[in-house]
């Protein structure tokens, strides 16, 4: 089968829009992609388009892909929402991927919109609430900061954890975001900013929470055959891995780990032939501080129990040994759920095409990108390498 | 590239099921894909799957697909949520197509479910309008209903077309479907009957509008490289188009036709390289009658504004040239719309398979079938041709 290879990359600035709409910001996304993209690109060339969106405020809750590429100039393109609540995008390119390699399509968006601010906070979490599971932990009252309170709560019980740990996770994210132009909160926070910040769900603090986000992100895929046409640099992409678990936290055998997220993790490093040393840097869902210690052990970053450890020491901050979340991640950059798995990997090309300015990790060969939806009811894990085509 | 083939489908009854969930169905629908898999399959054997659906009454509206997978015993497996409204397992379809070429899959479940009969009837329409053009459309207060009366009232402005051909369609799905044991309208209907019904939206009466169904459906797409362990009588997918058009009918030049219909049938008959007239009998969505009446023109089954009188002419009928909707089509199968496409397949591979019953075509060799969301705002259009494995 022909590889798949990241030609470009763009995202919308992420933030509160009340001008923009869903399909407004995926445009400026599809423009800042194409304008990546070294020898340029025509809209007449895109094949497919994926787009992740789970509709929060139930705008256009059916059938949004046609109305988000018309309104970015790609008219009649063949498209389809793909919904994983907060890994929707992570499934775009996964989507996006095997388009190209089916021999289908030559050039594919992988993308993600969300508007998430103009929802009323009364009823955002219910739209919040229904990626995750409705009958059992919605019903009951549970939210997402609550479903990851207990996690962060048990981690902490069975491995010792402490709240500092997680808050380490906040300061670092904060400082890479603060380099991010495109970041909602582009920012730094101290230590003590994370630690005596108002309590969500305890022990989690505000400082540990993502915020809520409109954005939009594109990748554009291309199968081997086109990828030079477009670039003398392309990146390739060696490893994609899914998995899916039950939807509500209560069926898990473990509070402190997410399967699917290990299932995938472990599905890409075989195809790609690499493991957890060989990578160069992450973007790692941290939709709450406790997930990113939670993605450290799952990826094989650290043993089990050592994520917080790991993320006190600063090997991942940006001068450290794996630099995660370059970007500002989930919690600085923002959460514009549906398009939260195309942003990675927007930060994935900056770093690899050396375009992440200060935020620029040196000289980087391979990257990750680890994408939740929900509580880790489904999972994706991209690994992408700078690659000369056909090698 | 490797081709796709059809080992395997299934669907549950379609009608109205108080005791039944989305997931319930879902399972019913894999177990009886799973059991017309010749050789038998375990779910271990599942890569991936797809699930359309658009989550009418806001049931798990984020997340469904790992719900939906768990509860068909196939947790773990990569799994996604497809939604382009009504062709949302159409394009579970198309992604699994594409996951077998890609050589990342060997056996993917398209899939599709929806519970729509709990919803109450003044909710309905909200929840099936979201997958009309929402700002301006279905704020104005347009139904589904109301937008094909306009496409019927223009077709009839247009071409002469005549309400007794519309119901010379309704007349034809009804003695289809009473003979296809899971239809939700199994009855015969006379020509009278459809004529002189309620009216919904002039001129479509109620015989001209298909019902609100509770179902599921499942497909089992193999790669070239397994079909054989399967089956011995694998269906080839030998086409497989797409495109995508403006969610609102107000942003057409015309009325009377789905230019992206016709542009995935186009991709699909040059992909297949066959024409309109090497089809032997084929699954089209008629949400309405004049829906089906635009799919004879829009798939070449006939020149444009001859649909009306190829309907009359009997040619369309299981003993006709070319029968269309031996099913019962979505007027007397049921219209459970995330699972309308996977529905179309199940009948295609009982066709191809001659496992028909009472409504069999004589010995069919290729068979077509064609999903629209909204009101064309997205389709995919499906060939599919018995085939000995490597052919």
């Amino acid at each position: 089968m022909r590889d798949a290879y990241l030609i470009g990359a763009g995202q919308s600035d992420f933030g509160a829009f009340p001008d923009e709409s869903y399909r407004s910001l995926f445009a400026t996304a599809f423009e800042n992609a194409a304008d990546s993209v070294p020898a340029g690109i025509d809209r007449e060339a895109i094949d497919e388009a994926y787009i992740g969106m789970v509709s929060i405020g139930g705008r256009q809750i059916g059938l949004p892909a046609p109305a988000v590429v018309e309104h970015a100039g790609l008219h009649g393109v063949p498209c389809t929402r793909l919904e994983n609540a907060c890994a929707a995008s992570g499934y775009s390119i996964r989507q996006a991927i095997q388009a190209v390699r089916s021999g289908m399509a030559d050039v594919v968006v992988a993308g993600g919109t969300e508007v998430m601010n103009d929802v009323s906070s009364e009823t955002l979490p219910y739209w919040l609430g229904v990626s995750g599971e409705m009958e059992w932990e919605r019903m009951a009252g549970t939210t997402f900061a609550g479903v990851y309170a207990q996690i962060a709560s048990a981690h902490m019980a069975e491995y010792g954890t402490e709240r500092e740990q997680l808050s380490h996770v906040a300061v670092k994210s904060h400082k890479h975001g603060a380099m991010n132009p495109h970041a909602q909160l582009g920012f730094e926070c101290s230590l003590d900013d994370a630690e005596n910040a108002q309590v969500v769900a305890h022990p989690l603090t505000l400082y540990h929470c993502c915020p809520t986000t409109d954005g939009a992100a594109v990748s554009l895929i291309a199968s081997e055959d086109v990828a030079a046409e477009y670039t003398d640099d392309p990146i390739r992409i060696t490893g994609a891995g899914a998995a899916s678990d039950g939807v509500g936290l209560f069926q898990r055998d473990s509070y402190t780990n997410l399967p699917a997220a290990s299932t995938a993790a472990d599905r890409a490093y075989e195809m790609a032939g690499v493991g957890p040393a060989d990578i160069d840097f992450a973007e790692v869902h941290d939709c709450f501080s406790i997930a990113e210690i939670m993605a450290y052990e799952d990826l094989g970053f650290c043993d089990r129990g050592e994520g917080g450890t790991l993320a006190e020491s600063g090997e991942t901050a940006l001068d450290g040994r794996l630099p995660v979340n370059t970007s500002g991640g989930l919690k600085s950059k923002g959460h514009p759920i549906g398009a939260t798995g195309a942003s990675q990997a927007v930060e994935v090309f900056k770093q690899l095409t050396h375009q992440a300015g200060d935020r620029q990790v040196p000289d980087p060969q391979r990257g990750l990108a680890h994408n939740v939806g929900g509580s880790g009811g489904a999972v994706t894990v991209h690994i992408f390498e700078r690659a000369e085509v056909g090698r």
